[in-house]
């Protein structure tokens, strides 16, 4: 398998983005990915672009060619990939697959998702069939929300975990965001104002949900030949890969406190990469509910199942801690553009292994220049794991 | 760069398939597709999932997700690729990327639409939205055959091209299609009736235009490794694939009468295979509308500019002439459920490959034992090409 790595990166500023069209809003990522990399957009030869809204909350059917001609790359191969909230990834993922094959050098893996043009409903009455929509959402009226209602009930009957530590998730998070330029919630919770918050789906209340996204990033990929020509001095190679998906019919899931999805990429991704969960210097986790950061610490096994919490309230998960996580605010306050998350954490860890992030105030220590991100679509539907090295 | 095959294909019924939901419809085609292989669906590593759909005239979000766990895919990695109209093929070249890149060992591409749920006039609306919707459709409305019209008139005005050349790629597809016990129009149509038939974009009439189908087509692909571990006997192995895009603005293009991503991505395809298009033996070519075939043999280098309709007329693009084309009705007669029909390429040259499609009456001679496919997304927005080899 050739090597590949990341050598451009850029990212749009996250939040209600009505000021720009969703071309306009990918350009603001691409620009800087492409100068980060010194190409020219006539250098790409593939664009993998993340996306999952085309006909739902973007009135766009084919975002990916439209993006691709205001960027300049008419002319190159376009595919839109879509997983869900693990859209980016699955970008990022097909985008190392066309590299690693050897049919292409140079591609950009782009995430996006514009989802603020239309009405909040509407975006989340979409967000809630990502799912088993003719059974579940028809039947059961089941949100988005509640489905990770239901993951954090049964973890709290299992394991003790309280709603203290999900809302410390939420405080944590909100902290990194706020150091965050990109972020869209860039301010700091405290504990009571997470608890005293309105309850959307019990025990998850409005500052334990990710919010609602515009954002888009833009990731530039190459071979290792290409790296050479190219002189590029701080490669960050694709070390290892995961990807793997679970029923979508809740009932047919063996539990409610982990997903099955993250622990079989995580695996593979592990080995893959011939390292453990000992060896992460930084992870990206999906935390679209706070619940999820916690059960993701278990099931990447960065903490034995239960422990989540403890981990959580110890500071290991912060930075001086044993394995930061989320230090750019992640989904929970950096926000969540569906399609673009996946992406979004191939940009945070690549600034964290260049050790770029200093300038923030929010550089992880490196030890071993290895860093982690797990993205999921849906309940856990799917989940791709991703581990990169300096 | 890994040699990969087809090792398993399989097709639904092309039609109005209202008696199936999305993920029956699905099962349609994988069941055949596992059997012809002889592999279990616990073997599949990976579903690339070719669909355009969701959230337009397919309700489900995660369509690629549920119909995985109908089809005890669950665990495999899972990605759905969209190009438009070219999303089979985007899927094709995904599992293909995969595979020769040496993460995977044995996927499938699945193609799927379900188009005839939603009302007729929200299906064609959409399909309308597949170029630069903001400007165009909504500055001029323009629709979908209203597109292929001015390429139409275009080459009309040009090479003096004449409705009843536009209208013979109507009774050659018809004819075939009407063999094809998969096809959704299985009737002969005469010249006059195609003539006669009601204008729907002057020049193009109800008879120039493919039907709005439902659809689904599965292709397992392997590694030779594992073509030889599974003792696979008539392995079809993938030759060629290029793939390219063009402006969405229709009036960014250097003319009407060719589109630039189909040269450009048979070009590559030609280039990877090292073979011409003297050497192919049988093609499938995106008839979208009849206008659309003759063109397609022009910019594949079947005959020269301007002479496509010329070769149609010798009888050449029929079995017997020098370049069979679409002969399992194609577009034209055998449906176009979007995100199926680039699969459903592959599923026909593999069966003429094979020589198979003997039984039917509708095999096509064998000289070099070499196939191409060509699929288009929107109006030459993209365009995939692949080389099949036996």
């Amino acid at each position: 398998m050739r090597k590949v790595a990341v050598i451009g990166i850029g990212s749009s500023r996250f939040g209600v983005r009505n000021d720009v069209n969703m071309a306009e809003l990918v350009f603001e990522a691409f620009k800087p990915s492409i100068e980060d990399a010194g190409i020219s957009p006539k250098d790409v030869e593939l664009l993998a672009f993340g996306s999952a809204g085309a006909g739902v909350w973007c009135e766009e059917f084919v975002p990916a060619a439209v993006a691709a001609e205001y960027c300049g790359l008419t002319g190159a191969g376009i595919v839109r990939c879509e997983a869900a909230c693990a859209s980016g990834s699955a970008a990022f993922t097909t985008a190392y697959w066309a590299i690693a094959s050897g049919h292409v050098n140079l591609a950009v893996a782009v995430g996006f998702e514009k989802m603020r043009q239309v009405e909040t409903s509407t975006a989340i009455e979409w967000i809630g069939r990502a799912g088993q929509y003719f059974w579940e959402f028809h039947n059961f009226g089941v949100t988005f929300p509640a489905y990770y209602a239901l993951y954090a009930r049964s973890h709290m009957a299992r394991y003790g975990t309280l709603e203290e530590d999900l809302a410390l998730v939420a405080v944590k998070n909100h902290k990194y965001g706020s150091m965050n330029p990109i972020a869209h919630l860039r301010k700091r919770v405290t504990l009571d104002e997470v608890l005293g918050s309105p309850v959307v789906a019990a025990p998850l209340k409005l500052l334990d949900c990710c919010p609602i996204s515009d954002g888009a990033v833009s990731i530039i990929l190459a071979s290792e030949e290409k790296v050479r020509e190219l002189g590029i001095d701080t490669p960050v190679w694709i070390a290892g890969i995961g990807y793997s998906s679970a029923a979508t019919n809740m009932s047919r899931r063996a539990d409610y406190v982990g997903f099955e999805s993250s622990v079989k990429a995580a695996g593979e991704a592990y080995e893959m990469a011939g390292v453990g969960p000992g060896d992460v210097d930084v992870a990206e986790v999906h935390d679209c509910f706070t619940i999820a950061e916690i059960i993701a610490y278990e099931d990447l096994g960065f903490c034995r199942k239960g422990e989540g919490p403890k981990l959580l309230r110890d500071g290991q998960t912060e930075i001086g801690g044993r394995i930061p996580v989320n230090i750019d605010g992640g989904l929970k306050s950096k926000g969540h553009p569906i399609g673009a998350t996946g992406c979004s954490m191939i940009y945070e860890l690549t600034k964290q292994l260049r050790e770029d992030a200093a300038v923030e105030g929010r550089q992880a220590p490196m030890r071993n220049y290895v860093a982690l991100a797990h993205n999921v679509g849906g309940t856990g539907h799917y989940c791709y794991v991703t581990i990169l090295r300096r």
